[in-house]
């Protein structure tokens, strides 16, 4: 039980249901004296935001987040600090026919097995809506992480067939396409992918890249709290991940050992290395090197296409989803993989400071 | 700091450096009335010794697990069970070199960068002896499940570019060979691959799976105790693993959603699927499928090979490592994943029971 | 860092300061399908309203609870349960002189010591006005331990020199009377005292009792999480408590262990004691036995006297505390000290569902 | 579940029962660099040890502490510390007629409810044998305080009608007497009663009190992690503890603010109080004066008078013990208190290191 909360020393809880009065979250531990705002957060929040991007599902929501305490005088005082988005579109009537269906690629069925009964508006507490809550918790992180000079960064790295090419990097890019690609180029053509699969009632996987710079040596806690390991917990917690990578990845399946361990050498006095085949982490700790993750998200299950599935009451049905859908999760989804990383981050940086005495 | 213990309603700490006195895990909130006994936790520790098979170390690690407390007349007491491997085989001159090198693809730096210092000898905490003390708490789990009907297996399925065929799977060859593969000819093929690596002072990564069969649907708490993203960190928190997949994994990224779906039906009277691309978890939560992860493990980063790196004066120097390793991972670690993946399902399940009034 | 979490099965974590937007309380861990309303758990929060009551401060706190998530058609979905009580009377400027100077036996100066800074209006985060979510969180523990039959009843036991009497003891009495004393002629006799202390701008101490009845035996957790360990940490994070005494606490320093066992004996085919020093509590596991438990209230610490006391200058001043104070305590604690009971004791409940296989 | 873990940064679980292989415990989260050694932990060992002193049992436990992990070279490495006591001294035969019967005052009917079945074995996990474990852990939580200047004392302060004269306080008395008392003639005369009382097989309670020096102001979570709310748990998690006061305790309820209250004023520039009514904890924080704190022991509860009880049969029964025990607790308990207030106060002054950013 208590599965909404996360972290150890810099903990939140987030509550909220998608057709409920809100979606909250309370961050406890920030050390006081850290400089926050109401606009600083929202900013994290209208990344996650539909209806500023083109594929993304057409509610208008508001989702502006309040701070409710543990801020005085601009500052956070060392006291949980309280968010909440208030539900402001909640037309419920469109959800109502998967009140019994058990929607496939959906968690309708696993709450219903394990609770009883669920709410079957949205998605309840499984809906996508729940993650504005993390963002709000991980903008915090962030902006404490920014004290430090470690900033963090994810933006979407492929959409089905379509790969950004590194070669056409551009950070600034991913702020101005609607599917949040650092890559004109790709995102181009991600978008005519994405236009004929919703022409065919059908959605698309997508990858997220997730790079954090500035992040000192030494942060990660051995054994089980292993950056990596906490990263894994924290990304995968992410609705629809079906894989986590870090450095890389699976790809060092196939590799040997010669190639793959990342020498060493001395760069103006700082221990650096010559590659980054690690993603930043040895036996999880940070090296020094940037921190580099992939999150691979399945395409959205809520398609229009008739489906087959069961129902509560047992029987065998066909269904069809009405409503409103983004046919890929990864657009919407970078902002979250970006503050639950620094989320999970800042955790274990203030878990450092007890590493000497 | 603190990041030895893992679990909720079930807890493991574990403690033990590589050649210090013992290797050591102390498991609470086990149920009472389990009956278990060293001889049942042996045969798990047995499967990570190294001797047993060709291609690991050729050290003879005793490794004889002994129960010290938690356990009356067989059965468990619901008190914490400890368990405790005494380190044998410390021959501690074959470390002495490195005691002030950085290992590359090693924690050694990241050690002395948190700490300010750390025992070299044999890799201290960061090695992978410490996964003994997991194992064995693993077993516990392990054995709890079995109780339930779940069963948990592991096995690598690739080393390099030789992947085991879906077509040959053979659980019982799982334990026959040396290489802990499921497919006898594809062992051969990787034994034969890995003689080439040894004699070229290299290694190979590698890829192990494991399957969850009989876990009820239900599993696993909203929102950052999934059942993925516990088994997240558990799979992440063993050494060397780069890469975490739940189902079709990275796959995910170029399917459509009407093929990743997988549709529900009635099959004798149970919630059932056609297909599991899930791998099992919808949501976060068990849907009464088999559960399928895959663990990519990097190449050995000792090598024998001479390598390039800096000590901890600072300076850029060269490393040849010698002594005992394996050229390989997955073998010995498949019993690790397996048996994480035990507990962390262990203890998402005693969770489960108050999921309801 | 981290504070404001409690609970390990049945999580609760609160936020607010006095001055601020609100006070709230997210529960997370509450077992799906129990029935409860924002009525009921508003019956909890009216009786640490002041106004009401005689001795209590004449601010005029509407503190209307608000469930923002978690209940859905009437009943607990096994989700958190958010609820957030607006905070409408805020006339700030009753608390502005405050803002440099550490009022005696406030946390004023722990609170600067520790963080740099603080909320100086009305007490912030460490102002009695926090519990008002840890009550409504706590009436949900209530409402979940109904259901099984266990019944937790706070009273004010003892004010200054005042005493209930045990023959007098009337439970309905404790609702009827402005002191929350369980025995009419104490209350009067209290009231009294009080009324003098008040001319004398002076306040009193206090004690409440909690008695929790049909309590299985076999709740609580060796061996730090024995029934009474959890119960001390629950009753001392409560404000204003100095002494924490289970059964016949401090009176068990001069008794002889003849007389304090309580004997064992069958009644009706159950196993009973013929007496209760113990306070239904043997070896941290609670025995069949009512529950029994004291808690010991200092005098307010706000009183109108001028007290000496120093600046955060460092500069030794006078301080004359204005506004609006309760000249005791117990009386609107003990309503905290009983959701706080519930609190802790449903938590140990459900953990104990995991004591067998 | 899971109750033998304590502590959020600093963490240890205890394992053992009394007549198993050992009694051991699991530091987590020491901070690397603090030299510690076996025989400062003996020194408290052997503090709680039986024999030395005239009233306590004649068994010889030679309770030699072993560390097992997270020291080298003299110093904790940041990695966990594993302590183990061997039990030696198992007449096993000594408890076998109680395998079937509850004795009064004792845990046996509690585990036999919670678990199904118990080590009748010498009270098994509930045995007083069980602190030797964090008697251990204590000891280097204090050798971590000692490194910032803190330092914590406990001794007998009552025992039965006899207390120690303030005025004839003498610490260096502590460890001269068989009773731990710092008050030579309150030792004689509180030993002349003990001797009568064991003429008549009975047992008296006892009282400890426990002094911190040297604590900084700021110590202490709020609003559940309070100074005094963990020393709560830490000492009420101590067998036979039936209640915990700070500063004055229960006579707060007699108290008037005006008295209550400790005006602060400067005394060599740093922020002090006239008084320590407060035990030198406000709202929950540390306020730079000494913490007191004072634990009532009941008597012990195996006295050899026959007493009534019942069997698991659910028979009235006649009950006779016999081994060894001693009349009185608080002697051999007090270095359990001392080391429980140690660990629980280290824990909380590390975990104020991210008070700050």
């Amino acid at each position: 039980m208590a599965g909404s909360v996360f972290g150890k020393e810099l903990v939140m809880t987030t509550w909220g249901e998608s057709h409920g009065a809100g979606i909250g979250v309370t961050v406890d531990g920030c050390p006081a004296g850290l400089s926050i705002t109401e606009e600083y957060i929202q900013t994290y929040l209208d990344r996650r935001k539909p209806g500023g991007r083109d594929f993304a599902t057409p509610r208008q929501e508001a989702d502006r987040v309040r701070i409710l305490s543990g801020i005085f005088e601009g500052k956070t005082m060392g006291t949980p600090i309280s968010m909440m988005i208030e539900n402001t579109s909640q037309r419920s009537g469109d959800y109502g026919n998967l009140a019994t269906t058990y929607r496939p690629g959906h968690a309708d069925f696993g709450y219903d097995a394990k609770y009883g009964f669920r709410d079957y508006r949205g998605g309840g507490r499984s809906s996508g809506r729940e993650t504005a809550g993390r963002v709000a918790a991980g903008a915090v992180a962030a902006r404490l992480l920014e004290e430090y000079g470690v900033r963090v960064q994810a933006y979407v790295s492929a959409i089905g067939p379509v790969r950004c090419d590194p070669s056409r990097f551009d950070t600034e890019e991913i702020g101005r396409n609607a599917l949040a690609m650092p890559d004109a180029a790709a995102a181009a053509e991600a978008a005519e992918y994405l236009k004929k699969l919703m022409e065919e009632q059908d959605s698309s996987g997508s990858e997220v890249t997730c790079i954090v710079t500035g992040l000192p040596a030494g942060i990660g806690e051995p054994v089980f709290d292993k950056l990596d390991a906490v990263l894994g917990q924290a990304i995968f917690s992410i609705g629809a991940v079906k894989a986590v990578e870090i450095g890389d990845g699976t790809a060092v399946v196939q590799a040997r050992g010669s190639v793959n361990n990342d020498g060493f050498y001395m760069k103006e006095g700082v221990v650096s290395k010559h590659t980054n085949h690690a993603g930043g982490i040895l036996g999880g700790i940070s090296d020094g090197s940037d921190i580099l993750l992939r999150a691979s998200f399945k395409p959205t299950p809520s398609i229009f296409r008739e489906q087959e599935t069961v129902n509560q009451d047992g029987e065998n049905v066909k269904l069809s989803i009405r409503g409103r859908h983004d046919p890929v999760i990864g657009p919407r989804a970078s902002v979250v993989v970006e503050t639950m990383t620094a989320f999970a981050i800042a955790d274990l940086f203030l878990r450092n400071r007890s590493s000497r005495i």
